[in-house]
């Protein structure tokens, strides 16, 4: 018989995209209940909401160092077990290490921290305890990524030699032209965003699902953003070409300025005997092609599929699954690992995509200040 | 301040997929809390999965008729207000039946009952309530579908003037070509499944989405069913030709014979001025085609949208949403209605929805069986 | 070593579409020499034609008799060898007719004839001869329908259980809503395009596609055709249930009111073992479907086709021929049975394929007329 | 009245792809006859070849000297007018040398010459001639590319922002791992092929066209390219970061080892008000995409394209037209400046595309050879 996991949520209140979606994804399995959180800075505002989404109002809590306090003193079979942070990025840190000293199990949304220094602060801490901690790069929970990953770790497309990550939208572009609102937007605020908008926001998930769908570790990398106004000091724009090795070569494509496009995130991993290819925006289709054969159209729910891919749909073929499915299959995962029945790599993304996230980013952007120079990724 | 509607549910339980399907449904809008039911006929078994999905065991009891008699001694305040019933076709009228007696609320799976005759009946006691019934076909839910109903009702491709509709699966062909399998499943038993297996299933689907995006009534059809095997009662295959009058025409195509294809139900309507197509595999775009301009592609969440499509949506453009998003609209429909929130036409689908299935199937085996002669459809 | 064929033409002189079609698909194999013929009725526009497609005036007609009388007086190693019928419907009986007797190979643009009888007495004498006698079905010249073909005879699908064809064109609506343009148009006038319209312009398109990838022919179909308005005589949309017999049926949809479609051919060919796709409009693409594996898409100029197809793709796999190649396939045909080269069954459109598909729009008519009753082919 | 234009064609014998592709697409508009030239280095092959297409032998010489010296013997109103080189590319600069010399039109196979040096010398030559000069880009003609320029100059996109092009293929995948293989052929022999094989052979059809559709010159590049063996020294893959100025930038992406791929070149262009892409292998769909607008998809022959586009299909909308159309249409382009009827910029690409094609193939083996810095181009 399965227990509930007991989740806390930190952030995510009121209209909060973010916050429906954790919610959504955290009913999907019927694996968590939601117990209780900090969802507003304002209390009342807080307390407000959460009548609002239907939960009793005695773990609600003023700020999360509370939370924390009061949760300790409940018994263990009581006591929320993780929590999910969703709150501005800046609260990262604090809240993730306060919880972690404190033995609660973290979903973290990304970016993990503003810094790679506080996330390698994070690793140290978390690698003294035994803690679930997830990172929650959405994408990854995709059936047919999943099946992709495990195509490529089983030697369908033979070993990688040519690899191809787009991520393009266009909603900065009104933004970025017009004077005053490239001034406003907290996105374009170096001191509310940290040091990079359009690659720390979405060329992470790029640089991350490049090393989920791998597994193989990025080497060195060499970036051109793009800032577009000489008024504007975070990049919107940035190609950046990928080294696994001198012969193992790619490129990560990343612009917020594409104009028309949504959520435009592909893949494309190339080896010495196939290549399989993907796209956010249908998700439910995974491309395989062969020197020899016709292309392959592999969708979620097939026997042919991998396991790991099978537990990851919940519909038969032919009834589309979306993003609140991805989350939820990151949620799962979690669950699966804290009810001990976790079976294959990469059911959740971990703390150390979190910190790969941030060194990537921070490379990045040093690159491109130098002059369009490689840098190493360790 | 939203209070959560108190929802009852019969049938689902287990790894039934349109329990799943219902329970994600009823939570996406966290405007439902599920309060107990009967979800197998096993009283204990119906105990063990309450459990699993985290309820409360004071409110799951061991037949719907003990569900209605003690729900019925709580104070309004605290009783069922909905019911889903989820159960096997023949159960869903007698449960319908005595839920409006008793001025319950009702969601009710496709087909709404197992005769036409039936279905008046219902009809009949549903109009002497004033209560909310609604007939759960899932696919009006979409964003895209609604999008179109909207732009066909606003005139946007002018007077329809033709109308094809494809529902296409595979699934039965393993079972149709061997005779033991033909014999045993209960799909091909007309005692369990009613007299229609293909047009029953998912011509239904076609016609009431049809109707639903039309906003006009099929006046007269004609159809050619396939039995496959002389031994084999129940049609697994149809084309149905459609008749709004003698100038208006158009054909719905449904088959289960249809190998390899997994839920291909396509949507097209043309115009004077314009056609709109629809596929509910890639289900977030719809496609508007003119004599004279480029064909344009919608998609959810973009303020083009009309608001009905718009407060169907809940992602950004380009996060793809699913099948479970669809059902979650159909039941925020429900939502809205019984707090007073309604708004549009469609919101859900209707008692009247499920009648004109009901009169659907049972007209369409009457052409077949007739000799493939029009047959009026009132 | 490859001799030219000498080729006359009749009809397709000055912008005529079809013209520039058959010209440049004859050029496209290098088999192929336009030695003359009578491009206009006008003797003099067609001698000024003549001059301007760069032909010498020597053998350029006043009437095909003139031409069929002087080219008989040459040597048989000048004289004409084929000549391509392209002049308005009610003319290719009689030429057909004295050009078969006097011993030419005949390329003729579908319909064949006017009427069934027509296409009776040409196969009679046809039968009487040993000549080469095409009848330009264009799109079976596709390498994909080709492939589709040799996939379907050598049982990859299996036995066919469910046909489905589809042919939309939207051209129609502008005209049928104006009652002017609606009288005035040749195409809706019985005089001058026989008795049908959309049926015989393009449902026997659909109609010669299915028999022509099965390889079985159709016996027997019922239909519902649409005139739209009172005062029109010819059809301009149309439903056909198709039965190869009580257990394998399907549907050919036909509509040039199908409001924004330009040119929209699809075909659908389920068997016991998969299905197979295609269309026109994306004709490089040829969809295979499985009950357990991933669809696969084949492309022209594959190792993995067949030789008819192979021998069907001149360009290297991804890029892309058109609707000339595929007729200029059809022309490439006859050359090779006039040069002693054909290999494979359905390398042109026979004379039975345009006999077939008179039959089949007099049925369609009667059947509709009849009240919609089934008749049989033959 | 139409004269034909006399064309002398210099390789492309046998059965070589080429030139068919020019011999298909010289016929086309009925604009051009083959008069005669040197198809193969072998004199009988030659004579055979001739005959075998159904050229008569009086004018098929023993190389591109003698054709030159008899040509000019003959009177002008006789003479072969345009000279079209397909020979492999260390011939191109000797024999457009000498016919421009000797004012003979040329159309010049990609790329133009083997090195910078030479293309800069052609084009001495050239700028004091008034002769026509066409480098044989053939993707430039397909009329939704030439809708796309059309579109660009007219600003429906507004100032380019970002460009990402992409040529794709996966041909060299099973030669490049075979040591014997990739030691033979001639594709990566620096002798035979020049200094690059990806980009030289690909890149450079991207890079073009992306000078051809903005109408814009590449200021600057920065090149990492992969030669995937120590013992090669042809690049098989490469990444191109390009600039138009600091505040507008892109990419070129190109393989020879995206295994599995076919001939996959896409093009994309955004700028502050939209964005248009376009993928070669369906070359008949344009993508127009915006901030506010649905997606439009734009296809040739419909009225609302430019007339540059319209001037560049022969047949209506939804009958798809090819690669031998795509080139068709630079040679009628070439054929209307050389009957005075030229009428929009870009009918055909010109002898500076060759000379910017020679100096993008320099400087991006020059990049990647100085550890990937940025290069200048001009």
């Amino acid at each position: 018989m399965k227990n509930k996991i007991r989740l806390g949520i930190l952030g995510g209140g009121g209209d909060s995209l973010i916050g429906i979606v954790h919610r959504i994804a955290s009913s999907m399995h019927d694996s968590y209940e939601i117990i209780g959180g900090v969802f507003n800075p304002d209390y009342n505002e807080n307390l407000k909401f959460a009548e609002e989404i239907g939960l009793d109002k005695k773990r609600i809590y003023e700020d999360y160092e509370k939370m924390i306090e009061e949760e300790l003193k409940l018994d263990e079979s009581e006591r929320v077990q993780v929590v999910s942070i969703l709150t501005p990025n800046f609260l990262h840190y604090p809240m993730a290490k306060k919880l972690l000293e404190n033995n609660f199990n973290v979903i973290c949304e990304k970016p993990m921290t503003t810094t790679y220094a506080e996330a390698k602060d994070l690793e140290n801490i978390y690698k003294s305890k035994n803690l679930t901690f997830a990172v929650t790069y959405t994408y990854t929970g995709y059936p047919m990524i999943r099946q992709m990953k495990e195509m490529i770790k089983s030697g369908v497309i033979g070993d990688i030699q040519r690899v191809d990550l787009q991520y393009y939208q266009g909603w900065i572009n009104p933004i970025i032209h017009d004077s005053s609102k490239r001034s406003e937007t907290w996105r374009l605020q170096p001191e509310k965003s940290g040091i990079s908008c359009c690659i720390g926001d979405i060329g992470t998930h790029a640089f991350d699902m490049l090393e989920y769908v791998t597994g193989m570790e990025v080497k060195e990398l060499l970036s051109d953003l793009n800032y577009v106004y000489d008024d504007n000091t975070m990049d919107v724009d940035g190609t950046i070409l990928i080294r696994f090795s001198d012969k193992i070569k790619g490129v990560i494509r990343a612009s917020q300025i594409a104009t028309g496009e949504e959520n435009n995130f592909t893949v494309a991993i190339y080896g010495k005997k196939g290549g399989l290819k993907w796209e956010q925006q249908n998700p439910n289709y995974l491309y395989h092609l062969s020197d020899t054969d016709p292309m392959k159209v592999l969708k979620p729910g097939h026997d042919y599929n991998s396991n790991f891919s099978k537990i990851s749909a919940k519909l038969p073929p032919g009834h589309p699954e979306g993003m609140f499915d991805s989350m939820a299959n990151i949620y799962n995962g979690v669950a699966r690992e804290i009810n001990g029945n976790k079976e294959f790599d990469g059911e959740y993304p971990t703390l150390n995509d979190g910190l790969r996230g941030m060194l990537f980013i921070e490379k990045a952007v040093e690159s491109h200040k130098n002059g369009n120079k490689w840098v190493k990724l360790n």
